[in-house]
């Protein structure tokens, strides 16, 4: 299987070290207890005030035509996600007792990665994606105001990214790149790289 | 040490399971080899078009007035947290050339969840917190416009939960509680269980 670990400049836990966005699925299906694992690990993310702000709407090839209406929602750019046999929603619930609730995106964001990473643990690769028509979404699968749909997921194992049309095997070879720590970690004031690096 | 891991209802990663966010640290300093590794975790973590919204403002005990200085902000309700022994502001980037960056928040809690396991994967804790005061922040730490101070962090070695006073420590000890699968994850329309419980 093709990885491209993470090009750490200090060490890392295995699983996020693999982790990344392949563009590559292979054909193999994901089985149910599989899928139930990934939402699992989301269940058990932390939340401000355990609000649990997220919901997922899934779709699998088991049934192709909601697979396809899934699909049909992602933007062009995303046309290599149509082979996941996988594709879910991550949706945020913005309000909370009627209040806005100011951390329900990043707390989705923290349940997300819990997803993520327990797919990595299991061999699967997810690959997170803002590409995709919000107002379509919330129309096609009934999604309430006060809710965001907000990232989409292409979920399955990872596939061959020779498979790949050129531009985005080209993507998916190019070496993984980060920001230095220390034009993100600061002390004092912002600006002001903490000396971590 | 005191565990608290998730009851869950399918398998889960055992770092994903052990997770909790504890309100007791230990004395135990964190040395910076340590503190570079999580950060070096929130650096890999993945983000809408690799923007890497997020930045850090870190505070260790060993400058004790900077320490309390962060420690200023925190709400009357997050007092426990003035005993770990590091503090920490995390910021998105709300701005991505110049136009609104949809996912900022979001991918900012990608990256924090990255830091988190990679805390429990070094016998770390970091326990994040909603509960400051998000102007004091901007104003003491100069954090730009278009930067959002979102989330904060105690981070530290669990310490004992009978060392809390009796308020937190019953929170500390208390079973965690989830809401079960099929209320957040959906197949078809918002709000119909797609059966993965």
């Amino acid at each position: 299987m093709f990885q491209k670990p993470a090009s750490a400049d200090h060490p890392i836990f295995d699983l996020l070290a693999r982790r990344w966005s392949t563009r590559a699925f292979a054909e193999r299906s994901v089985d149910r207890e599989s899928l139930a694992s990934l939402f699992e690990a989301a269940r058990w993310a932390p939340s401000s005030g355990n609000g649990q702000p997220w919901s997922y709407l899934v779709a699998t090839k088991d049934n192709a035509a909601e697979h396809q209406r899934m699909a049909s929602i992602l933007t062009p750019g995303n046309v290599w996600a149509h082979k996941a046999p996988v594709l879910a929603i991550s949706v945020a619930t913005l309000h909370r007792a009627d209040k806005p609730n100011r951390t329900a995106l990043h707390d989705l964001g923290l349940a997300n990665e819990n997803l993520v990473i327990q797919a990595i643990s299991m061999g699967l690769a997810v690959h997170m994606m803002a590409g995709f028509h919000v107002d379509m979404a919330r129309e096609l699968f009934d999604i309430p105001a006060n809710h965001d749909p907000h990232a989409m997921m292409a979920i399955g194992y990872p596939g061959d990214p020779e498979s790949l049309p050129e531009d985005l095997r080209a993507k998916d070879l190019a070496p993984r790149q980060r920001k230095p720590i220390r034009e993100f970690v600061f002390s004092g004031k912002f600006g002001q790289a903490a000396g971590l690096e």
